[in-house]
């Protein structure tokens, strides 16, 4: 468990404030997360990392000459959100483009995915490189589904160097690519973790037993066997490592990560390493440059992994040459020789100046206001409940997810509507702040909601029925083309549908918004209780969905407590004006 | 708890084995501990710290270019023998001389200081500073008693940058200990830690609670109060730490460290570092260099420390100067400038020869091994009720701490015996390997005594009962000397006085040595269980008895199962020749 906050809500953002205030000599803050002191030089390509807090030195730690660019820094165990990702990237983007590169997470791949569009969309050359090296999260065949644990230390190491070797924006993602082919990672966790201000584990492993794979946030392993000693343990990580060889891997030449995840200590960590070396050269392979410690955490969950990355000789390279970042030092890095960064550029994400819209407009405006601030408030009541439901199959930040989104979208909604902002243009300030503080699959979809129902409402006046549902039946769409996900996979899509048809249907009625939208919402509600019955399709969006069978999905959950809440709103101005 | 081990015996050293192959660029093995893998240059002071496994970084991961020259590596929570650390001092010393620098604890203070007399003898001049920063540990009145935390760091790092400047050994020795007088540390746990294979912790702090001031190896603090927000936590540290703002530290420029101890992730340690950093502005201090991280550590204990040196110009010219070791690492160091190292320097401290003795010497040496057996196999036997009598008021080890010692004992007995040698020469081995394997307090005093027996009793034959009675009374009175300890102090002298006191009347009143040595025994027994009543009286050697109040000593209670064994093997002896 976490032992020195204040507010849960505010754990990440005051730990990065922190961090930076550290190491200011190394890393500047910028928008959405951290990025070099120094400038990025014309015609080198920037290579930007991210992923959720709670993984130090992941990823902010790996920021300066050798590795990254920059970090987008996402809430505690949530993916950023892409308009972090793009803040990040364009306050270090040279000329040269940037590489995106990240631990395959669905949350992760969602956002930086979208960041990659806007950014090829704004000019900026784009690609990105997703990290797969953990052998255990799927089969071999399907080797593009596999997450990323701390083989992302590879990979990072691998496009770094070839950035600063001066390759263009193609051959840095292509060595990364390689990089990560040639790279393999196991698992083992003996306990799980605590999410600051939790008051109970995010999971668990049962006591005496170690699960073999289990995922950073606790995602389910292969198997769970009785603790072993140390050296069956190093038996077991390096036969079934071995046994994964990438077909490219035929040189003998590898490095290697011995990597703690939280509460296994150095000591141990060295202990495994001694019983791992002889088998490696039984294996007949020459070790390159060990790293024994943290690369990739997850608080103070007790496990670690073993990476082998099979080494060419530009990839030897590339793991052997200096770096010099908060976390990560080797070598001799000429620290005078870097341009001084520029004032950190921010612009184009920032929130503008609103117009005012006429005075129906206005009053709609604050309509959608209290609107959002009913849903801040059910989410604020709901938060823990929300979490431990999503803890069953996840990994139990969907309800301060919502928290963090709801409160920011109020707060922009507040400062809009002061403004004078019609309906539409409060939606989508709700949106974007929604997005941005949020991070996660949750934050980016709920942004894309609000910002999609903006702007079919817009700021013409106050909208009725058949608008809205209209608005509706689009962030619907919206939803499931970024998301992917389909009726019956136990997503909010499994609430959002019932509730965009009931609704759509009953407006072509001709009943007035706040009727329709009440009895659309029970439909949501009634979807949301019925996902708990759902055989799930094991969408590629929630691999681990099996695991929460008989318990209703979070994110439907919290979407038909939303609209509910929203319904009320809508009753009670419907009551006034009657 | 540990989950990566093979034995809890063979614990520290597998995993020094391991640290080392994983920074064999970096560092060497040398008997006793490690040493950097370039040799100290002619002329240039060796820094040589050293202190017990399950600290790491320190001390094995601080040795390198800017900080020390080797390390001397005890067992888990254990000192390092006298042994250990004079062979560690002469693979490193060049003709300047070393420096002995380390945390001040009772153990680590015993056998360094024999190490210092030590090398002195063998002509190699030899300082020693004690780093003494934990401001919880005595009153500000007793600097001297207060132990060694965090602020190690600061003064390792002095006394490497002095040696490095050139400075004689009395310079770099001043120049340590001003570090020292500058520096303040505070620590706070949250939870206690396990040691490798044990089955309890070996400490604890009530949930939700949090111990200020608590030691490394859970020493009590100063008091124990409810978790505190992290804003609070700040205000505490930084109060009572600027409350004891050094007399000479007059400037405004001080470094800073948030260490931390083991499962407060980095995560944490940032958002403090961000909230004691206004409160160090407020005070009107400057911030050089902050480091937050994990320098001085406990296993998995939760919890953490603050300190600060108050710099002086030649201060931070240290404090700010490049490192390169395997945990450490700043700025630019030349890695290539160091001239190897020389083959491992051994010898002096080697086994030698054993030169047969007469047969009834040889059968009194036999005679001997069997008495030390007994003592290992009883220890054996009890090892986890002395550990757990320990654990009371100490640091839990001595039950392993004395199976380290009786075991290796009894296997250089055997060796010396098997070759022919007597009461004496067994016994001195059998005391050099107890003090080499064991380390701690215990281990010390347990060799100086079996040496002394070995050297009183001699090879000439088979000693009667007035010459064994002389022998432990040459002993007890070494003991004395060197561990400072009287009676009523609970320690091992409360059984062996009046052990080695009846020992004496009975062998003068012609008692044979079997039953003079059992009657002795029985009341080394009773007075060692009395030693549960004892009202302590505090002696510095144990700060904590206070917490033992109805516990017998854990010494004491070994002492007399090590001497009723002993018993046993005389009376068998005894029944066999009548």
């Amino acid at each position: 468990m976490s032992y020195v906050l204040n507010d849960a809500v505010a754990f990440a953002d005051e730990s990065a404030e922190g961090f930076v205030a550290a190491h200011r000599n190394l890393v500047r803050r910028v928008r959405g997360g951290v990025a070099r002191a120094a400038a990025t030089p014309p015609g080198q390509v920037a290579v930007v990392i991210g992923g959720g807090s709670g993984h130090y030195p992941a990823f902010a730690g790996l920021v300066g000459p050798g590795i990254a660019h920059g970090a987008a820094m996402g809430n505690v165990f949530a993916s950023p959100s892409a308009q972090q990702v793009v803040a990040v990237a364009r306050a270090v983007a040279s000329d040269a483009g940037v590489l995106l590169t990240y631990g395959n997470y669905a949350g992760d791949a969602l956002n930086f995915d979208q960041a990659q569009e806007q950014l090829r969309a704004e000019g900026i050359p784009c690609q990105s490189v997703r990290v797969t090296d953990d052998i255990c999260s799927a089969p071999a065949a399907e080797q593009e589904k596999r997450r990323g644990i701390a083989g992302d230390l590879v990979v990072f190491r691998a496009a770094g160097w070839a950035a600063e070797q001066g390759l263009d924006l193609e051959a840095v993602a292509a060595f990364a690519a390689r990089a990560n082919e040639r790279t393999r990672s196991i698992g083992v966790a003996f306990s799980g973790c605590t999410l600051p201000g939790a008051a109970e584990p995010l999971f668990t492993v049962p006591e005496g037993m170690m699960a073999v794979g289990m995922g950073i946030h606790g995602e389910p392993g292969i198997e769970t066997v009785p603790i072993a000693p140390a050296r069956e343990l190093a038996e077991l990580l390096t036969a079934r490592i071995l046994a994964e060889r990438p077909e490219n891997g035929t040189g003998g030449r590898v490095g290697v990560i011995i990597n703690g995840l939280g509460s296994v200590k150095s000591e141990e960590l060295f202990l495994l390493y001694g019983a791992i070396l002889p088998l490696l050269k039984d294996a007949g392979l020459a070790i390159v440059d060990p790293e024994v410690g943290e690369y990739a955490t997850s608080f103070e969950m007790a496990g670690l992994s073993l990476t082998i990355v099979w080494l060419d000789d530009e990839l030897e390279q590339a793991w052997r040459s200096p770096a010099y970042t908060p976390a990560y030092r080797k070598g001799t890095v000429d620290l005078a020789a870097a341009p001084a960064a520029p004032d950190e550029v921010g612009g184009a994400a920032d929130a503008g100046t609103v117009i005012a819209a006429g005075e129906e407009a206005a009053a709609a405006g604050a309509r959608v206001l209290k609107a959002i601030e009913s849903i801040r408030n059910v989410i604020d009541r709901e938060v823990d409940e929300l979490g431990r439901l999503d803890a069953i199959a996840g990994d139990g930040d969907h309800g301060i997810g919502m928290q963090r989104g709801a409160r920011a979208a109020a707060e922009a909604a507040a400062a809009a509507s002061s403004a004078g902002a019609g309906a539409g243009t409060v939606l989508t300030r709700a949106g974007e702040a929604w997005a941005d503080k949020a991070g996660g699959t949750s934050g980016a979809l709920w942004g894309l909601a609000l910002r999609t129902l903006g702007r079919q409402i817009g700021d013409a006046g106050a909208p009725g029925a058949a608008v809205v549902a209209q608005a509706v039946a689009a962030a619907r769409e919206a939803i499931q083309r970024t998301g992917k996900a389909e009726i019956g996979d136990k997503t909010l899509v499994d609430a959002l549908i019932p509730f965009s048809e009931r609704l759509t249907a009953l407006a072509s009625e001709g009943r007035g918004l706040s009727t329709a939208w009440t009895e659309a919402a029970t439909a949501a509600t009634a979807a949301a209780a019925a996902t708990a019955d759902l055989l799930p399709r094991l969408g590629r969006a929630r691999p681990h969905a099996e695991k929460s069978l008989g318990t209703p999905d979070p994110g439907a959950v919290s979407f038909a407590l939303a609209v509910t809440a929203v319904g009320t709103v809508l009753d009670a101005y419907n009551l006034k004006e009657n």
